[in-house]
């Protein structure tokens, strides 16, 4: 427990992200409590351990609303009524159910901080959840003109006890941005994953991980993506527009065997995969590089893998240099800096030749 | 090593696809030789331990082209002539070598048999090889008219040998299979993550784990991809017509907030996402059910999974049952068949009560 967020914490929706917050709010010592019109959810939501159901007379400290994207201006509303709380939310998108709360009850607004954990699975319910599914992920939190910082440092200190890195940026921001590293990528995953559907079997069966990772998210609840996609059209729509019209373009190279603007187009995409930060969505950490001489005789690569993955040290890269003339090459092994003692205590104990 | 395949297999292309082949091979016992045009490959890929570079007076029984595509034809046509072997290839097009190979040495094209794993990364090079690439995954062979069924059978059993699951088709139906199953998907990872390569700091911020999954494999190299998807231009003509038609119908409805049309779209996405066979892309292997008694207590649940997971049983996919009325749910844990004698035991030693 923090000082700043004592709790309880009342989660509204006991969904996967729900039940992940009250999961994630127990692991970090908040007591958590849980609201959810449907008895199933609130019995295996509590089943899981994600807290017990809200009783008359409690006081939550921070209400987190989380429930579909259609609901979340209503639902935003009413906890701000009902309690005294700071209320947040866990929505997709955020100008949508401001304009809902900043429309039904200016006099509380100040009390609303939106939130979004960019975090969650194709599947959906309170089975799916998990304690770590924030871990490491950024959680946007997205205050208006006249949220008090107190407020909007209780709703990034949830995020930090969920595990999540917060990243504060305003709502209308908020929706470009999760229009572009979101919903986009979930729409053009749909069309790869639509031609899927009624193809022979013979095709199907070459499915390797590529056609995996790129339509995992479109199995993601067509329900809920409805809602989210045109609750954030204005975002959407000229994104579609730009690859609408650089999809003609790829046909046309493609069709023509003109490799020059296929060469550009595909450059283009391997820029856009270095611009996505470190692996976790928060900041990148900081790499250091143990560099070992390794002789060059068949296997001594292998045996340096090895013994280098025994100590757990996880190689982020790695670069080779041979020397012409020299029966050794040199290794660099790129490991996050913390870690380049240990490996380079471990190898040299090993017997291999290190360098720093 | 296997009767039907008794080495050496000769590897042309030290890269990513080679080097594993190489490894792999070494791993099953099997001799493998290396050729390739540039030395700092042929060190690193000896040095990982996946073969030695082949000498004069080597008779290979299998000759393996793993070179980029644009050359397929060609370096297959070379090892047809330098040997006696049965050559292959794992190229990710296949009509096009065909072509070279019968339009040069139809007299030799009996001995060809294509290829092709589905596996790789969007790394290359040999630093970036492991003998575990092909685990599981579905390796096509492509036999055309005049191949004798022992080369195809010696080609099948290489695929075996490196842990994958033959797959037979024809060239052309090879081609058009993968035009959907990757080089689509493929182009379509591309024009996501092309939208982020000038995409502003704060947005780049929110990219979870959707996105990264969707652009994976736009990092591979633009030399491989452009030639990949010239070579296969027919096939893919008429899918990216299909996608740019859908396209235009998806950002109408998101514009014109027409829910009915989205909900259609996204769910033939579901579907799609359903349609790819299991997880490693080989069969579907059997699944059976655990059912186990669970009280209807805060925590139960979270206990019964720890319990579950510490035998170490994958869940594969869960159902819950509320009898109303009784305090104890009935929850049914999906795991392989093969698994669910050692699940039930485990879990009745742990004091749950179990139900076949």
């Amino acid at each position: 427990m923090s000082d700043l967020l004592r709790g309880p914490v009342e989660v509204v929706g006991a969904g996967l992200l729900g039940t992940s917050i009250g999961l994630a709010c127990r692991r970090a010592g908040v007591q958590a409590l849980l609201r959810d019109t449907s008895a199933e959810n609130l019995r295996t939501a509590t089943g899981l351990g994600a807290g017990r159901v809200t009783a008359e007379g409690d006081r939550p400290q921070l209400v987190v609303v989380a429930v579909p994207p259609d609901q979340l201006g209503s639902e935003v509303v009413a906890a701000l009524r009902r309690t005294d709380a700071v209320v947040t939310d866990v929505g997709s998108i955020k100008s949508a159910p401001l304009q809902v709360v900043a429309g039904e009850v200016a006099a509380l607004a100040g009390r609303y901080v939106g939130g979004h954990p960019m975090a969650g699975s194709e599947r959906s319910g309170p089975l799916a959840a998990s304690a770590a599914l924030f871990d490491g992920r950024p959680w946007a939190v997205t205050p208006h003109g006249t949220a008090p910082e107190a407020a909007v440092e209780l709703v990034e200190e949830l995020a930090r006890a969920c595990g999540a890195v917060p990243v504060r940026l305003d709502p209308d921001e908020h929706d470009r941005a999760v229009a572009r590293t979101s919903h986009l990528p979930h729409l053009l995953a749909v069309l790869v994953a639509g031609r899927l559907a009624d193809a022979p079997e013979a095709h199907l069966a070459l499915s390797g991980q590529g056609v995996r990772d790129v339509t995992r998210i479109a199995a993601g609840d067509p329900l809920l993506w409805q809602q989210i996609v045109t609750l954030n059209a204005d975002a959407l729509a000229g994104l579609l527009e730009e690859v609408a019209a650089e999809l003609g373009v790829l046909r046309d190279a493609v069709v023509a065997g003109d490799r020059a603007v296929l060469g550009r187009l595909l450059s283009q995409g391997v820029a856009g995969t270095r611009a996505i930060p470190g692996k976790h969505g928060g900041p990148l950490s900081a790499m250091g590089s143990v560099y070992v001489s390794v002789p060059d005789h068949p296997g001594e690569l292998a045996r340096l893998f090895a013994d280098a993955g025994a100590v757990g040290v996880n190689i982020e890269d790695i670069h080779i240099d041979h020397d012409p003339g020299r029966p050794v090459g040199l290794v660099e092994l790129v490991v996050d800096e913390a870690r380049t003692e240990l490996l380079l205590e471990s190898l040299e104990s090993r017997g291999w030749v290190t360098h720093r």
